[in-house]
């Protein structure tokens, strides 16, 4: 183990957020399905910002102040209130470019308000969508990292957990890794790389079999594929922009 | 999905512990390396008795009170005050036949409190020493069942999470399973099975380390060997005990 390197943490579900200091660290927030995949997405084809809340009466107050679009999800489906949900294919070039999205969301924007209570100072966004760019930016960083797993209310999930182990995977060489969930998540990976949606669905993925019967597979296929949208989202003043000069 | 079939769950930590309605299930209690380990080979090699307790100073007043064995780790090693450790191979036949162990450990007795704590009715203990009594036993009552890791200080340990994965490969089919924890452990044990040591090794596991560094290689072989103690530990009363008939 080579102490020069920084270290790497995993936090399988928000539940075990208090365990690890991230006062110095890069925090990368992971909800696969589906709010940092969307989020990601949107990013890409053009949204000015994107505004994450924790609830649906704030999401609807703030869409209001600034006229912005209004959008999120309560288990898995449009929150009654809000104009659009949670999906990545909600939100294509021609309809999001310029705009704001106020998003909130059963997990995903729930951590990333615990991580900023726990002090962290800086917060980036994860999904498969983005998944080299952000692998990048972390070796670039040469900081501490905690990869953050926003789970399914507080239960460990199989997505983010993958995705976990797809950044611990790519960038191992370059952190010291002391932490067993990096390794469970790692190895996890390595056994579902070679087809993420098959592997979901063979372990019966508690969010697979929860989307699916929504009707839902195209989203979760798009969700567990690599690079479809390369920018970095990163949390300034309230908001996640898209970080300048990385694609 | 069989409805008629009873759920099984796996808590990879303490701290999630609060997520699991315990109170018709069959807690397991998990803690590999090395206080369920030493536990079942304790109660196979002929001990009466042993009672798990939360702290040192408990631990030292109860034996005083019933002139009891002390034993106890504190962070891998034997706790100040305390007569024994936490290694399985204190504990011959010939030393320990019908006396009564007082044990406190970092991880494994403060869960079984939190579950006791949380109104769980039935705890047993598990290890890979007792794989396959806790595997048969828990298809013959045919109960709801909550594998609970006792992990490092609440962080997700390897070995652990691999004895849960190791009996959800074994009783799956009897089960309901709707829980990515189960689905990510034996995925895990699947992948670790053929050479759990070496496993443990490669993936740095923090455990490992720990103990490897204090000359315990021997210990952690022996707490990932299974069914070298086929007996069932039981909770009643106060103290863990062998549950009669079963072998």
């Amino acid at each position: 183990m080579d102490n020069k390197k920084p270290a790497l943490y995993t936090c399988l579900s928000p539940a075990l957020l208090h365990l690890y200091d991230i006062s110095d660290s890069v925090v990368v927030i992971i909800d696969i399905l589906r709010a940092t995949s969307t989020i990601t997405t949107a990013l890409k084809n053009g949204a000015k910002a994107i505004i994450p809340v924790d609830s649906v009466p704030d999401c609807i107050r703030i869409g209001k102040q600034i006229a912005a679009i209004t959008a999120g999800e309560r288990d898995g489906q449009i929150a009654e209130g809000l104009q659009y949900g949670n999906s990545p294919f909600e939100y294509p070039e021609e309809f999001i470019t310029g705009k704001t999205l106020v998003l909130t969301t059963t997990n995903g924007t729930r951590l990333l308000h615990m991580a900023l209570d726990k002090g962290a100072k800086e917060i980036i966004i994860g999904a498969f969508s983005n998944l080299d760019t952000v692998c990048n930016y972390l070796i670039k960083k040469n900081k501490p990292v905690l990869l953050a797993c926003a789970a399914w209310k507080d239960r460990v999930n199989i997505e983010d957990t993958l995705f976990a182990g797809a950044v611990v995977q790519k960038i191992k060489e370059q952190f010291s890794i002391n932490c067993d969930a990096s390794q469970i998540a790692s190895a996890l990976y390595a056994e579902a790389e070679s087809d993420l949606f098959e592997f979901m669905k063979n372990k019966e993925a508690s969010h697979y079999k929860r989307l699916s019967s929504f009707g839902l597979d195209k989203d979760i296929k798009f969700c567990l594929t690599s690079n479809t949208a390369n920018v970095l989202p990163v949390y300034a003043d309230g908001k996640l922009i898209k970080k300048a000069g990385i694609s």
